[in-house]
């Protein structure tokens, strides 16, 4: 990642070894770097603010509705019935945003490691953390959800989602087998958990795609992956991860009940969840 | 689009006026213009070797089969019994390649414009071109496709691809409705058009998916769009046009003739085929 204030100003991620994308940008808004990892804020042309971690595209407002959507919704849709919620990481606050339009959700626990992220994304982009300040549902924790899910009682949860960075240094924690075993323990009978599941273009994201679903496949009777667009993410072809105990997100999937709702998506709908989870013969060799 | 000879060899291309993808090369293989384009052929670690006209990514060897499998195997899975195929461009051979793999089918005409693009793949991408000259069925016509589908005998194909680049300069023609008119009238009774739809996410794309649509709804029966994940194309969110007569790419769709076939994928598959053809709200609403 390489911001230049003079010149051309722009902002540059390698997407692999060999790769790079460079996004022309109007200003960097912010830079800081806390006791995890550096944050910084840009305004562009093309995305509008985007935040960034350790040089990373994290979120911008272009196409972060894709993420939300769909680390949200497929869970939402397949049980109705969720009410209590642990979202691990997620500090921009768009997977909340999701989940608390969700007028029978209870009670949704924030985990985010570093406090930063969350009061950052509060002062310079409200479309994700907007509503954290005003909605009384949501308890955000500054801690390791490592320890947070070792703690937590038997049966706490319906849904786990746990929105994380690649998992490279502090983020690697929630890649292994010990914090899924919490993760399955935690969760109410028909539980579900959702992961960010990596992708399957470049090298190094098919090492953690395949380790994401080794960890889900160990431990839960069903373990499942989608697909969706996410252009600024590296390649642009990302994966959620979806386990549960017992509930299948296609065969459980009753479309009716989500579609009354009448909830305004942008990318999530009915058939982009069925179809989400029709995957590549190339992805379903790697998954092996 | 810059190749740097001498530093560090890269070549870019931009995907929207903010946004450049930069790929180290370790050599620039060959270089000309054409009566028509820039032609160049590059060698790069990750994506093998890689083709650009104009400066703009057409195919590489990492994932060519992503886009060469779409656009020709949903056609052939919902009419088994297409034998006399026309494919307007699609110099590179990829998807003649694949068409070329079906036994049942008789004959295909390419028609490329541009007779530099065949050969010169034909000499540095064996991997879409190297079956051109052992193919007997495959009959080549380097001519304007416009002229070729006017002259055309009514009903004289079962399938016709349109293998374009985007709407820009000479490839304008291929998004006309006079085009698509006589594509129409040249189809057989069963007959299917697949064509390349361009990209939902940065605004030039946009445009052109719109113009693409619009001109097969107008002309077409059944008209429809599906989508695939192309990394190396700008935004990787890319699509294709269905439109027939009659047949419909999803209730029309008899997975189990297919996969009689037992043709060996890396991308389509009948989950894929049926998935493919769900698309996220923001989509549809453009495509109204």
């Amino acid at each position: 990642m390489d911001y230049q204030p003079t010149g051309g100003v722009s902002w540059s991620q390698d997407w692999d070894p060999t790769t790079t994308i460079t996004i022309k940008v109007k200003e960097q808004l912010h830079c800081e770097t806390s006791p995890y990892q550096k944050l910084e804020f840009f305004d562009s042309e093309t995305y509008g603010r985007f935040f960034t971690l350790d040089g990373l595209m994290m979120v911008n407002e272009k196409d972060e509705f894709v993420y939300h959507e769909m680390i949200s919704h497929v869970a939402m849709a397949t049980n109705p019935g969720i009410k209590r919620i642990l979202i691990i990481g997620g500090g921009d606050g768009g997977t909340s945003r999701e989940l608390a339009r969700y007028g029978s959700v209870e009670h949704i626990d924030m985990v985010e490691l570093d406090e930063r992220v969350v009061r950052l994304c509060q002062q310079y982009l409200p479309y994700t953390a907007g509503h954290l300040e005003k909605e009384d549902r949501i308890d955000l924790h500054f801690r390791d959800g490592c320890k947070f899910v070792e703690e937590a009682d038997d049966e706490s949860y319906d849904l786990i989602v746990v929105d994380s960075t690649d998992p490279i240094g502090f983020g690697e924690g929630l890649f292994t087998k010990a914090f899924y075993e919490n993760c399955y323990r935690i969760l109410s009978d028909d539980g579900i958990l959702v992961n960010q599941h990596e992708s399957p273009y470049y090298a190094f994201h098919v090492h953690g795609m395949k380790r994401a679903y080794q960890r889900l496949d160990e431990i839960f009777p069903i373990a499942k992956v989608y697909q969706y667009h996410m252009p600024t993410y590296p390649s642009g072809h990302w994966l959620f991860g979806f386990a549960s105990k017992k509930l299948d997100p296609i065969d459980d999937h009753y479309p009716e009940v989500w579609e009354s709702l009448h909830l305004k998506t942008r990318y999530y709908n009915s058939n982009i969840h069925k179809g989400a989870f029709a995957l590549p013969n190339f992805v379903l060799e790697n998954l092996k």
